[in-house]
């Protein structure tokens, strides 16, 4: 089997955590033999705005439509406005390739101990499913009376019942795959009194179809608190892109850190590639010191393999991450350790070699 | 002094708390001579709603309009629809009383172990200032293609420079009273690319007036990470109304749960009452069992106190509860104790006579 892989590496740490995500690529190809991967790497992002201004060029998403997968390090950078960098790069790639599910593990690995006191592995191991093309992130929008006291700024949150069907029915899909029982579902409706009532109308029909899972409803406020006092009721956390958003920087806190928590941008039915990336940012403060976490890239690396049904890799892979982090030795500064990305990733390339 | 207090209990757990809330307020009384309070309850909420077909009667505004100050319960009960009883009862109270600064301290009280393993309570003791009229919770929006597969719901963020101008103003002028040196400013800037930048524009704008103090600008999914990674950066954070309402649902869950959370309503100007309310919802699971925590409640009294100008009375409330909690022997079972809502309330007013 063979398949190819657009890098987009990106801007700060993203090119750093990118060489480490590739060599456990190299490494999968040599301790598997029947799979082949080619890849080829594409310079896009703040770095080609300041030369070209553009992130990336006229024709860039036809040149990586074809691969099988993308592999996507971070972007952003302080010289280039945020809403730029992220409007022209990675969420049309979402968009056009109909990566309408944002997947996060949000997994508490073994050698890791939760800054929550009383909450074990055992209770943090479930999955964010995140509505990744419409919602909040609308770019519809614009001003009014621009300079006078009396200007205003709207922007509509646009929830269409195509988008909001799907997303629900792949997370219960994905929970009967699982086979997991208990699915848990975003919403604000109280507050936000025409979108959020017509997620909730949707989700309910859907959660209708599925008695053989127990659904609840939380109000996104209140779900935020449940994180912190009781993870362990969740399998499968389902919502909007924001809401998604928010909750799975909150999940890779309580497990460990934003440096470690992988994400699949998939489009379900294989038409476009998917696209996989650790949820951490190009984190200019501590780009090109050589001591960004690896780990978020890697374990992106692993859900892509998963995503191409390589599973047994993935899972040696993440096997490999987890024993790593249990003897403890190899540690970039996030998780109290001395040791630089190099060291990190290649310990773990390591241990895959010889798992 | 004469003080008048508008007194709504609403649903729920709402009238079991407001009992120990209203028992401290009368404690006050006879303790400082020099200071009355009078209040009329009213009866408004979702039981009233099913009698008569609306939250609250259509005078009600013109009623309360003329108190010192409000102290509200919980509003919400499953036969009615969240963004009905919400948008009928409290929201109306927030926005036409202009009580645009939603103020709520994150602090771990003495007597109390914070869910984070390696956070004490000097890492714990930060306000946030949440936008209380507008923003997410616009109350315009509609739905189109009803019944068909095509139907969609949008919903309007709307920010305006006089609301971001003066919640923002007010967290600056905040900070300086209170002689804290770091303000955290909430965004979404990268994503929501109409409504955030104008906030942020406005933010730096600000900013820019208080050399004096160090801001920081987050986007809300950092954010609400570094709520468990670093509080102890945080001395007031101020954010839109959605991510103030999750940030602050959060950081009552670091410090000890919803049950304990005040909050106040402020119009800085008092030109209309302010309104303080614990910031847990009605709990209609445990309504009626006479086990709610009263301590939302009465912190939020002491919040009223303080805003009345009664500061040592509000410190008093503060210290009371505090030393209940120390004591360990009277608690809700939500903090592990055995205690009703009534003997949790009693303790504190008997503590507070006797200080
Ligand atoms: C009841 C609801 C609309 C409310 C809000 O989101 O403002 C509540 O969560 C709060 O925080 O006071
Ligand atoms: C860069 C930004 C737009 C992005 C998002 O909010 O989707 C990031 O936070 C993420 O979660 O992938």
């Amino acid at each position: 089997k063979h398949f190819s892989i657009s890098v987009i590496a990106g801007d700060g740490i993203g090119p750093e955590v990118m060489r480490e995500g590739l060599k456990v690529v190299e490494a999968a190809e040599k301790l598997h033999g029947g799979v082949r991967f080619s890849y080829e790497s594409y310079g896009w992002g703040c770095d080609y705005y300041l030369k070209n201004g553009m992130m990336m060029p006229k024709d860039g998403l036809d040149q990586i439509r074809d691969s099988d997968v993308i592999l996507f390090g971070a972007v952003g950078a302080p010289e280039v406005p945020d809403h730029v960098s992220v409007w022209e790069l990675i969420l049309p790639i979402r968009r056009t390739f109909q990566q309408y599910v944002n997947l996060r593990p949000v997994k508490l690995l073994k050698g890791l101990e939760s800054p929550l006191r009383h909450k074990t592995h055992d209770d943090l191991d479930f999955l964010v499913v995140r509505e990744n093309t419409e919602g909040e992130y609308s770019n519809i929008g614009g001003r009014l009376h621009e300079g006078t006291p009396y200007e205003l700024a709207i922007q509509n949150n646009v929830f269409t019942k195509f988008g909001t069907k799907r997303i629900l029915e792949y997370a219960y899909t994905l929970a009967n795959k699982k086979q997991k029982k208990n699915m848990t579902i975003a919403t604000k409706s109280n507050a936000i009194n025409f979108a959020m009532p017509f997620w909730d109308e949707i989700a309910k029909e859907i959660a209708g179809h599925h008695p053989e899972i127990e659904t609840n409803i939380y109000h996104i406020d209140a779900l935020a608190a449940y994180f912190i006092s009781k993870p362990e009721e969740f399998d499968i956390v389902v919502g909007s892109n924001l809401f998604g958003d928010i909750l799975t920087d909150l999940g890779a806190a309580i497990v460990g850190g934003l440096g470690l928590a992988p994400s699949g941008n998939i489009n379900p039915d294989f038409h476009y590639p998917s696209m996989f990336e650790p949820i951490h940012g190009s984190a200019p403060d501590i780009a090109g010191k050589g001591i960004a976490n690896p780990i978020g890239q890697i374990w992106s690396v692993a859900m892509m393999m998963d995503h191409l049904g390589l599973t047994v890799l993935s899972e040696l892979i993440i096997q490999s991450i987890e024993e790593v982090l249990q003897e403890g030795l190899v540690r970039t500064p996030d998780l109290g350790g001395y040791s630089s990305t190099v060291e990190v990733g290649e310990a773990i390339v390591h241990k895959f070699k010889h798992l």
